[in-house]
């Protein structure tokens, strides 16, 4: 018996931006029709979706949510608004996958957490890409294996470019969730605790905005997003990580992910993974990704020395993809999914922990750069303790 | 006229360590004798005495700094008799190198700058010897004419194995001044004010100690030096160090010194230099460093896969004995010295502002991680402010 052709779910994107546009390649490309396109202005929209063939665009949120052909929504628009959209898919009864980071603070990610459990059917997933490389998924084994014995020390290093555009957008503005620490310590945070199974007891950082202008962002409104950041992990279970984030080296993108352990230490460099042993004093290639960029990236004039789309992320989303298509291909159902396949994936509840470290690097940055505690958030905090303190009040008067 | 062959003066060397004997080994290449050896034991003097030809020995340090034949001393021992035997060498009229870091703490420091200041024709340095490796003499040079433009970031990376040696001994030891921030620390602080001619104005940092026993000691006392050091420094004119320093990578040395400005970025790894413009997206080869390794430090066993000989440190040590050779040959007088070789060279005074940027970072490490000013000391603190305050008043009423 042949196999049966599935009809993989249609997809609404949210967004416009070069990141959105290289999530809507590598969908077409894996065989999902993109049914539905929102930007910020009609305009906008337009374009895009002309560009990318794109049926269907608008301005309005929920014309995409509620477009008859979309069944998984994509979230690739600015921070404050992916809380949001992604608990009105699920209410709405529609897969999402939405980008780091969850929200702009904890409060956002925990919505979205209460959102995932309350539709547990639904797919929720946080697109961490780097998850699925093929050298993090065997760094992981080997270290659950325990081929470099305990761990002892994370060092993480990314050099890149600005990350800003030729005009100052929501990327330039710490508010409106900007900056090297959401755009790529996010990824990081996810990372290590996804490697190391151990999550952050407690971190410290330091953000700086060397560059309140640049040659192109030169107007009234300064640039107030962290263009450097270092921060440091205290694992749960003894180890230390230290990260480093660096955006004013341009022209090049090194990305390197080291784990040491007692025992021996592998590295991930873009998306090679190498590795010694104490015994050994070599490094030796362990594994080497030789995962194919999409040829339509490159018609788009998207290359890899954008500092948005590195090799190490770009890879990573071609492998996301490729799981979300397993996903979904393994049953009958067009709308229903396979749990393996995205087993490894970050949920919202990673994405509640990665949002969380990210707040307390912010509040450490802000106090002196002291260590700050991570704790997760587990109710949602009173809105206005005045008014619920008097509201009670009154029901006590009303007995 | 030929040139008249200038005896140099003697030298007086204390301590039987490796860092000591390479000392000797490249004093002696010099063309210096060195006259006198000290050893915590007798024992432990003549044995190495004899190893390296040194015509006296002793475990008395009076016997070193009082012996006619000595001129210079060097002080290669533990940080706790830096001082004691920098001051001493001094009021005895004799010229000083004292190996890093000053001392304990910035007590020390601050006594061997007083003494300093007392004998301003005596010769009193410490052993930096980075700043006398070619790579970070031209990176200087290069930052001071503006190559790479304002600087913003400064990283630091330096990998190796285990400082310890096969038993337990002041390396091991907090107190006494072991540890990767002491050993290695104290050499990045001084290049960096070196290379940026700014201070820290504020630091923080994590030491950690992962390992209290190792296959070789294992006896009743632990291990409660620092294997791990990741400190971040403010620059008082705005850029912001980090440097992470890992003794956990046995079998390697990687040391590496990045300078990032707003116009481009220079990096020392190892004893070579690189650099790279914003505008031309590739790194090149500025200065490779081939300085040859004396023959007679092999002879000794002395490799540089050892922790506390990493070749920038030794190419830097060779340089800094050339430049004390050419310092003490360019004067008629055996005892007297030039000051322009050696005007790069670090002083009691840069000695004791990395002490008081150590002791800043020990602060920070005890006191929840976070920013501590680094205040030099310009008086001697009150021993006892009791006492004196009593005596004070004893003053009073004798008039």
């Amino acid at each position: 018996m042949p196999d049966k052709v599935k009809m993989l779910p249609g997809v609404g994107v949210f967004g416009t931006g070069s990141l959105s546009k290289v999530m809507v390649c590598i969908l077409q490309s894996a065989g999902f029709k993109v049914a539905a396109l929102w930007g910020r202005t009609n305009d906008l929209a337009e374009k895009v979706a002309k560009e990318l063939d794109i049926p269907f665009y608008t301005s309005k949120v929920d014309d995409v949510l509620l477009h008859q052909d979309v069944d998984v929504v994509c979230v690739e628009n600015p921070p404050h608004l992916h809380a949001q959209i992604a608990v009105k898919t699920l209410g709405i009864g529609k897969h999402v996958l939405c980008e780091r980071p969850a929200g702009l603070c904890q409060l956002d990610a925990f919505r979205m957490v209460n959102a995932a459990k309350y539709y547990p059917t639904l797919m929720s997933l946080m697109t961490h890409g780097l998850r699925f490389l093929p050298a993090f998924i065997k760094m992981r084994e080997m270290i659950r294996d325990n081929e470099i014995g305990e761990i002892l020390v994370c060092e993480v290093r990314v050099h890149c470019g600005s990350l800003l555009h030729e005009k100052y957008n929501w990327m330039c503005d710490e508010v409106m969730g900007g900056g090297v620490l959401n755009t790529i310590g996010s990824h990081i945070v996810d990372v290590i605790t996804y490697l190391t199974n151990q999550k952050a007891a407690k971190v410290q950082g330091t953000l700086k905005t060397f560059l309140q202008q640049t040659e192109k962002i030169r107007g009234i409104r300064h640039i107030t997003s962290d263009d450097f950041c270092s921060f440091q992990m205290q694992l749960e279970r003894g180890a230390c990580a230290t990260v480093t984030l660096n955006s004013h080296m341009p022209g090049r993108f090194l990305h390197e992910v080291l784990i040491v352990g007692k025992k021996g230490s592998l590295v991930v460099r873009d998306a090679d993974l190498y590795g010694q042993t104490n015994d050994s004093y070599k490094e030796e290639i362990l594994l080497a990704d030789t995962t194919d960029e999409l040829p339509s990236l490159k018609k788009l004039g998207i290359t890899n020395h954008a500092g948005d789309l590195p090799v190490p992320y770009l890879k990573g989303l071609l492998r996301l993809v490729d799981a979300l298509k397993e996903s979904f291909g393994k049953v009958e159902d067009r709308r229903s999914w396979a749990q393996e396949p995205v087993d490894i994936a970050a949920t919202f509840e990673d994405g509640l922990y990665v949002q969380t470290v990210l707040d307390a690097i912010r509040k450490s940055n802000q106090e002196n750069g002291g260590w700050q505690k991570v704790s997760i958030m587990t109710e949602e905090p009173d809105p206005n303790p005045f008014l619920s303190s008097a509201l009670r009040h009154s029901q006590v008067s009303l007995h």
